[in-house]
């Protein structure tokens, strides 16, 4: 069993949305992450913090699925980081109405002696600095680390995040945000030159228009699986990294070819975390549900057209 | 060998992009459609009009591939249609800056005898009655008619365009066209209640983002191939449906797993398109670079994950 380091927020969301809004609910890049590498034969664990407001039930609903929390820190008397925002009618676009840091402005990531010797790292969307510092605690050069980021950081802590990028083997963005790092619109350059930066593979998420997987000149495409409505997109993007990590972990094999997979497994569980609120749907997945639609992205991408 | 019927434009194209500016060259949704199909082993015929300052070596340009041009009726002194349009940055989007319908505002199908038992019709985008006439004068039932449409015909000739989705098999539309036909955000409800309209399979082409098949509750994708550069999107969703009912007609397999292969054969071929100005690609591709790009298409999307 392949062993699997995240780093994340675990945080508290309210999202509203064309079909509602909600109090505050369990959110995070953590916490993302960690549900959907669940879905996988994988040993894993979150390095994070929260407040002592941080619901005691979430922790066990993380830690029930196998997930170490030796490395969350709890601090007393803090206050766990809340992000609120809404969404707009087509859903692709958001805005964020509150950002609370909290307890995370001062974060100083621990990695669990026991994950010092993962075999994926994954760095959830977070300050650059958090993020070299995990990296700066695991012993042996693990078979990949996965960064996640966003424009945020090209914005506000652009040299950090370059120190970053020259560290790890896979970054995942989205397509303006790759546009924004390179200053190409064609996404195929804009892959050619991040590889320049450091990565040897780079993912671009394009929401509801899936996923390409760049390595050298070989390209790769997963769709987002067409749904008849999509409800919450929150997390959903965190649920993909977490898929793809989990995964990778699992397999413990980086070959091109099972990194293909891992996109794919990274897409459908995706196309689950946005049918419900927050987290709602990753926490009652089960295992025939995805391996149905997993059968689903089979009859959607597969073809057969003998080449002469 | 399967015969296909074209119906659609002969046209002149003056077009503006980031990358340069033509004078009026050759285009059309017939001509675009008619070379995308000669990459096929059919008998292809265009229904279409032109005047007779449309120049010969665009007819004998198209006659080399074995289209026969005997529906093709030329207007002594009349002027071809023109079209201008400029292209935006991005590509994505376009200002039309000249229409001149000239000889096609008097357009009167003729489809000759030999075509009116065609395998395929391919009904190129013009208006709903011209296409209606086509689908009329056809004697025995073709295996597969084939629309292809657009958003100028819902706002101007809307219950016409309902009598012609009526009576067709598969219909080609981009995805704010299926919404604005339907009402319907999301693209699988759309596709839903276009099938209720009349054809058993909807096309939604989304662009740079792909294209996907509906047929019933199943669903395929073609992503579009990741290119270093988009040069001149003029006559892509032609060449797409082209080669669609080109491959179709060619093998006069009319099944739900071969539309799948005719929709990456379209897609495919629309990659060509679009990496020169008009015509140009297309008129200049060879057997062997669409094989080596349909190759392209499998390592983009073809993965290996065992079901359990």
């Amino acid at each position: 069993m392949g062993k699997l380091l995240i780093v994340g927020t675990l945080a508290f969301d309210a999202i509203e949305s064309p079909f509602g809004k909600t109090d505050k609910i369990l959110g995070g890049a953590g916490t993302f992450i960690g549900l959907a590498a669940a879905q996988f034969n994988v040993e894993s664990a979150i390095v994070s913090i929260v407040g002592d407001d941080f619901n005691q039930e979430y922790l066990d609903l993380l830690s029930q699925r196998n997930i170490d929390l030796s490395g969350v820190e709890i601090v007393k008397g803090g206050k766990t980081f809340f992000w609120s925002g809404k969404y707009h009618n087509d859903l692709n676009t958001r805005d964020t109405l509150v950002t609370e840091l909290n307890t995370l402005a001062d974060f100083d990531p621990k990695v669990p002696d026991s994950f010092k010797d993962a075999d994926v790292v994954m760095l959830g969307n977070l300050d650059p600095n958090i993020q070299l510092s995990v990296i700066n605690q695991v012993s042996s050069r693990p078979k990949l680390i996965i960064l996640d980021t966003m424009n945020y950081w090209m914005n506000h802590t652009w040299n950090d995040l370059l120190k970053v990028i020259q560290r790890v083997d896979v970054i995942t963005l989205n397509d303006e945000e790759a546009r924004q790092l390179t200053q190409e619109y064609s996404l195929v350059r804009a892959a050619e030159k991040i590889e320049e930066m450091g990565p040897k593979y780079v993912v671009i998420k394009k929401g509801e228009h899936g996923a390409l997987l760049f390595h050298r000149k070989k390209i790769f495409f997963a769709p987002a699986l067409p749904l008849e409505e999509v409800f919450d997109p929150t997390g959903a993007g965190d649920t993909f990294a977490g898929g793809f990590a989990g995964y990778l972990a699992s397999t413990k094999n980086v070959s091109f070819e099972n990194l293909k997979n891992a996109v794919i497994h990274g897409s459908n569980l995706a196309s689950f975390c946005v049918e419900r609120f927050g987290t709602e749907r990753m926490v009652d997945l089960t295992f025939p549900e995805v391996q149905r639609r997993l059968e689903q992205f089979k009859e959607l991408t597969q073809f057969n057209i003998e080449i002469e």
